[in-house]
């Protein structure tokens, strides 16, 4: 039970999500003496769907991943993992350290066959909805074949979560004709075009804000980077936007006029509604919470982590590897 | 004279450059006929520091780079940056098609000494001021040497165009820590350690719009998809918040309260302001403005090279690599 927080977050975000799915039972992994003082200052839970399991290590937000495989066997990440890999969870859900929480579970639970790197994926806001844009940040370097993997990755996603038909796949890239980008995303396009995949095209970063594709894939090296840049400009615009309001008497009426309409405006881009990445390509669900989420946020990301398994994500993944590998021999 | 508007933005832009600076003269490449016939429209404009220079072709905005640079050897854009090669001209300003700009300015103004690959450099909106960011595009697969090259120009523009002393300097990457990234972003790392640069260490995403730095180095690949996907959520951005205040009768009053606040704070980040990319590392100074650009924006660009001009950065850029080449041996 990591993250920034601990919990404080996680054990609110737990009770909410009892009461929203009525068939949803949660293990809560970490110190028990701490989750059951945590515990005590909820009235009304449903203990009967609400376990714990006791860790007595924690994996440090800054600790290296080696570190945490090799010397915290104990930790509540790893005991996590454990339950999934056991059959005595359907998924799990982290606010932990990253890069400790995707070695931790590709040594413990594998990738699926056909599958060469986990990918981290996650549903970024669009100006029609959504994208599931991956790889944001797993692998620095994806050759091409691992970018089409990222792309059934994505499209298993949209198809099985959102009930998409066929949802269209675009390849992130400096421009959209077929001569720009370098040879690996090139390389990505010419094989994409021969899978049964609804491939779109190359898009370019404005283009995801479009939402001009239902999945979007990329290098995990300029997903990232692209990313937090994205989170690094809506961070701007919304000092400047305080800024402005608050210049003066006139400005800060103005601004109390405005409230409720400001208020609406952040609540639809939300980041804490979009919380909740995917270690996707593994033998088990992983869902990543960022690690200065609060309840509402962690909720999110336990949200996901129930849909997918209601999907059984994995294993559709590889039923369509399957299918792709035979159909085009690829 | 191109872009998407041609003489139509580029005459008044040109018009109040004349206004803004006493001591420069501008020569307007393009169909001579055209270019007279728009500048009748204007009054009071100082001819004697104006001059027309004819072209009698253009290079298409979706025209391969190949094509204009074998088949139009006449077009406005190529006869601007001939007249730079022959000292005709102090710089090039040109709305054009930046592959074709790029590629027709290497051929003929070539690189500088220890060049090997000119960049995109454009100065970015930041918490704090502006960050000078390159590569945008020009190079899809940087070397690491290639980086440290960035870095240097990058440097020498800050230190010329803002008068900063000992500009910092960082490397886009996906995490701040030394063991995280690809090996280019790690080799380039120890390379500017060695130099006399000061080197500031790795940058995320969201660093550049924190203002971290004076000068953000990455591949041309990264920084083109940070760029555009910055700007697609400034628009989307934007988008919601016009959606939020015209949604029904009050939200609409109170847009009509809040917008001399609103337009005050979209001049702040007015992309306009920031209009113009340095095609940096030639032997010459070349700005590419946004194709879209209106006078306004076409104005800012010209006035980057106005202050370009006057410092002679590439000289400048000459001296630094040189003085580096001495010290440390690179």
């Amino acid at each position: 039970m990591g993250g920034d927080h601990g919990p404080q977050v996680v054990i609110p975000a737990a009770i909410s999500t009892l009461q929203r799915h009525a068939d949803v039972e949660l293990i809560l992994v970490g110190d028990e003496s701490i989750i059951s003082a945590e515990l005590a200052k909820h009235k009304h839970v449903d203990m009967q769907r609400l376990k714990i399991h006791h860790a007595s290590q924690i994996v440090g937000m800054d600790e290296p991943p080696s570190s945490a495989l090799r010397g915290k066997k104990d930790s509540s990440m790893r005991v996590a993992i454990n339950l999934v890999k056991d059959g005595q969870a359907a998924a799990c859900v982290s606010a932990g350290n990253t890069g400790a929480l995707m070695a931790t579970a590709r040594f413990v639970l594998k990738t699926l066959p056909g599958i060469e790197r986990p990918a981290i994926v996650t549903a970024l806001p669009t100006m029609r909805g959504h994208t599931y844009v991956l790889d944001l940040g797993a692998n620095v370097d994806s050759s091409a074949e691992h970018l089409v993997q990222f792309a059934v990755m994505g499209s298993v996603l949209a198809e099985l979560v959102d009930g998409k038909t066929k949802p269209t796949v675009g390849l992130l890239n400096v421009g959209a004709e077929e001569i720009k980008g370098n040879e690996r995303v090139k390389e990505a396009a010419r094989l994409l075009a021969k899978t049964d995949l609804n491939y779109h095209g190359f898009v370019e970063g404005d283009g995801l804000y479009h939402g001009d594709v239902d999945v979007l894939v990329c290098d995990g090296f300029v997903g990232n980077v692209a990313l937090k840049a994205s989170e690094g400009v809506a961070h701007m615009i919304r000092h400047y936007l305080r800024e402005a309001f608050s210049r003066n008497i006139l400005t800060k009426i103005a601004g109390i006029i405005a409230s409720p309409v400001l208020k609406m405006f952040s609540k639809e881009l939300d980041p804490r509604a979009f919380n909740g990445a995917n270690l996707i390509g593994l033998q088990g669900i992983v869902i990543k919470s960022h690690g200065g989420a609060d309840a509402f946020a962690f909720a999110s990301a336990i949200n996901i982590a129930v849909l997918e398994a209601r999907k059984d994500v994995p294993k559709n993944i590889t039923r369509h590897l399957e299918s792709l590998l035979e159909g085009q021999g690829l």
